[in-house]
């Protein structure tokens, strides 16, 4: 049904692109209420408005805290028009109804961003605001709530379109916007007040998002999707290619964490089903990517390259030889995009911006979340203890570190080979440990003869000696794994009888 | 700093549990205000109080949409105390602090219950209510806010311990959670809302949780972790053994997913890192779990075994020879559950009321949140197209229905071989799908020799002949796959060739 706007009611704190706004209003005779900044505003744009002071008769005080929060107000909004009841006590208070509500709120991550004291955060906290726009939506069916700028070009289409009056449709897609506002608004207060009190598993947990994007599908074609940041924007940068999809953005932020956590300007790592197939921290960027792809060349086909560092027009000759989805780098030298660019479809990100700066992780299962902290740790040699009688060379240690730290970011049950600063044999996602160890003892045997000492990780603890032996035979040299079996104590014999470094760490990686 | 009440607003939907807090009221000489049904509830416990718009001398209108919507009551709750400016102002207006809110807000999931009329459960959005919560939150530095039954001891505890005053450690704890209220109330608004009008992908956008319960720690022991549902409870029931943990959840809810899709009261299937390692779907409860074990016993050591049905007697006495961490079933006789309760730690799982209802599903990546509608396309004959020459029989295209449904559940790549309705070899979670084929294929082996039929499920196209190539030198003699390679035409001719039933699915079942 269509409603006539004759009242207005503005306050907002984005004052931007008011002007056509209020030219349309006064073209069809809206009276205007307003108050403090937003009043100074229109008058300062020349257009007749009231004082919500002199429109209640009720000063503001408290520095501004209590002027909205009226029975004038909000009697005028949440009225029902076709309630005679309703009707006459406005008229017998004399009282007027308001049709439109126009109120946007400061962000609160913007205040965040601002400030670290608190009492100034707290200062922030829009009260009156959020009373209104709650009170507009639920009332849509008679007034026109307005929370955004977004929505002004659309408000002006509606009073152009139907002569002042705005449609029950559009007031009833206002009304959605503006519960997701206050939502939003009340989600973001509620984590950082949870956060700043270290209360990490509140009664009620609220998590929420903006639209970045909606995608073509979801991890199938029958599978609707989209994609969300606590943040306005996703910290990665797309400057080429097709659009990303689902299965994309899961391998891109899979290949991210790793790449995060090598060493700095160091390192590519490829991903294929959010598995790394293939890992190198060598120095030389092109050594690090012959290295990485040599781990699984046949995996590697269509996945994903995450390089640490900017591409350079070498690195990028090398890169276009095989058909890959995504190329993710800090940056690209203009002669390297040129080469990349070549292949239209390829998809180049540059992620010089992101950084990992979350610190839980959630996900959810038919109606339950479960929420975790992210697998952040970073081991030291501490962090190991040497319970073989062999003790690691320091190519060794340096390399076992490297082979459990990817460890983490392997599908579980997950085994890591690797040689050279170079993971040479994966095996990912087995439901047994021992099938995991023949996965990656077969990746190895492929591609390499051997000729040095391999070293490898286990995500967790090997169950009996059967692991392990696997990986000695096939010429495993050290080995890091977390303690914790009931075998420790014959693994470590296992270790000893056959001349293996073993080393234990403190704690494990499972990954799903 | 502690605060002394000297006056309440009392305005709760849920009314019990009053009495002992209005006592301590009482004896602390607190004035309290109140309205509607709480007023009422008050007077009849022979308590003093005044009403709301005695209180501000405004008559409630609009059938009590407007009654604390008032500058006296949000004065009175949002004044500095010790802001000098602020005290004269309500002096001046004949205004007075008010120093504890207790409001409690009917819960909007139960009204959402109650009535599917979209009128009604707008009219149940509470507008004075939130804005009350949220100015006490704000202002808690001076004010107590209530906003649960829950919080009624630890209030009485304060006003004892502190001769009617609240520390400010109490107060910032009540804003928290009064915060946590708003937000999820909105939230839950919000996404009705956007559920009704089918607005799946919304600008902003917010998921909420219950606190189920915290968990000893996440995948690994350094993380900590909790799980939330959006009810109450997680509707299942552990009825016996250890604390369940984050590993044991994610694997409970795979294997759920797993028997929801299995033929009502039939199936079992054994579930290790959320990866299924044997299904079967013999009619014979017994047969059914001895023919999914056989399928990869050694993953099954340490699992999960689901069961589509209750467990009797026979099957407890099986299930009681291997270790398995968790049992879910539809149910234990008396006699099974005795047997089965003779494991200390062994959690056994009634999940009877567990139903799959949600719609979308969505996991976290850092500051991004990946959001897709469940997999849950139910195939039926017609999505299938037989593009070989050799035509399935019934046998062969029943297995490979239930081939692909349970690819579903198997992280990608994957490779899932069948006969008499039970796995034979599961290849999971490899980046390479002819590593897939071969993991499966080698499973298979261990247990089986060549006598039946096997047929193959892919989870997505084969890329290249070679997979399928792999699967019939294996005795595989039907294999269903999603086409869309380009690579499609050289598959079915090698099927001919072969003499191969192949069958094209319309879609994949991609899962990471």
């Amino acid at each position: 049904m269509m409603k006539k706007i004759k009242s207005a009611l503005i306050s907002v704190s984005d004052k931007s692109n008011l002007k056509p706004l209020l030219q349309i209003l006064k073209k069809n005779k809206v009276k205007i209420i307003s108050s403090g900044g937003t009043f100074k505003t229109i008058k300062r744009l020349k257009f007749d408005c009231s004082e919500v002071s002199d429109f209640t008769g009720f000063k503001e005080i408290l520095g501004g805290r209590v002027k909205t929060l009226h029975p004038k107000i909000h009697a005028g909004i949440l009225s029902k028009r076709n309630n005679k009841l309703h009707q006459n006590q406005l008229k017998n208070n004399k009282f007027e109804n308001i049709d439109l509500v126009i109120v946007n709120f400061y962000p609160f991550e913007k205040t965040l961003e601002k400030t670290k004291k608190h009492e100034k955060i707290l200062e922030n906290i829009d009260i009156g605001g959020p009373a209104m726009v709650r009170a507009s939506a639920k009332n849509y069916s008679d007034v026109t709530v307005i929370t955004s700028i977004k929505q002004y070009p659309e408000l002006i289409d509606q009073l152009k379109t139907n002569k002042g009056s705005t449609t029950l449709k559009f007031r009833k897609d206002m009304s959605l916007l503006a519960f997701g506002e206050t939502a939003y608004y009340d989600s973001v207060i509620s984590n950082y007040l949870n956060m700043d009190s270290k209360t990490y598993f509140p009664q009620k947990k609220i998590f929420y998002g903006n639209l970045i994007e909606k995608l073509r599908y979801g991890e199938n074609p029958h599978q609707m999707s989209a994609i969300y940041s606590k943040n306005t924007n996703l910290k990665i940068n797309k400057i080429h290619g097709k659009q990303l999809s689902y299965n994309n953005y899961n391998d891109i932020f899979s290949a991210l964490a790793i790449s995060k956590s090598l060493p700095k300007n160091i390192g590519t790592a490829i991903v294929k089903h959010a598995n790394p197939c293939g890992v190198s921290i060598l120095k030389n960027k092109l050594d690090s990517y012959k290295a990485a792809l040599a781990c699984d060349p046949t995996s590697a086909f269509g996945g994903i390259v995450s390089c640490n560092f900017k591409i350079d027009k070498k690195l990028a000759l090398e890169l276009n030889k095989i058909f890959l989805e995504v190329i993710v780098a800090n940056g690209f030298e203009k002669n390297a995009l040129k080469i990349l660019k070549s292949k239209k479809n390829l998809r180049l990100i540059d992620a010089s911006n992101f950084s990992q700066n979350e610190i839980f992780k959630f996900n959810s299962l038919n109606n339950s979340i479960l929420i975790q902290s992210e697998d952040k740790k970073i081991f030291s040699k501490n962090d190991f203890k040497i319970v073989s009688k062999k003790k690691p060379t320091k190519i060794q240690f340096d390399n076992l570190i490297f082979a459990f730290n990817i460890c983490r970011y392997v599908k579980s049950n997950a085994i890591v080979l690797v040689d050279n600063k170079t993971t040479v044999g994966i095996g990912s996602g087995q439901p047994s440990r021992l099938d995991s160890c023949q996965i990656a003892i077969d990746k190895m045997k492929k591609i390499r003869n051997l000729e040095t000492e391999i070293v490898a990780a286990s995500d967790a603890f090997f169950p009996f000696v059967d692991g392990i032996e696997k990986l000695v035979q096939a010429g495993v040299s050290a080995v890091v794994q977390p303690s914790g079996s009931i075998n420790d104590k014959e693994v470590i014999n296992f270790a000893n009888a056959t001349g293996t470094v073993l080393i234990f760490s403190k704690t494990r990686h499972f990954r799903h």
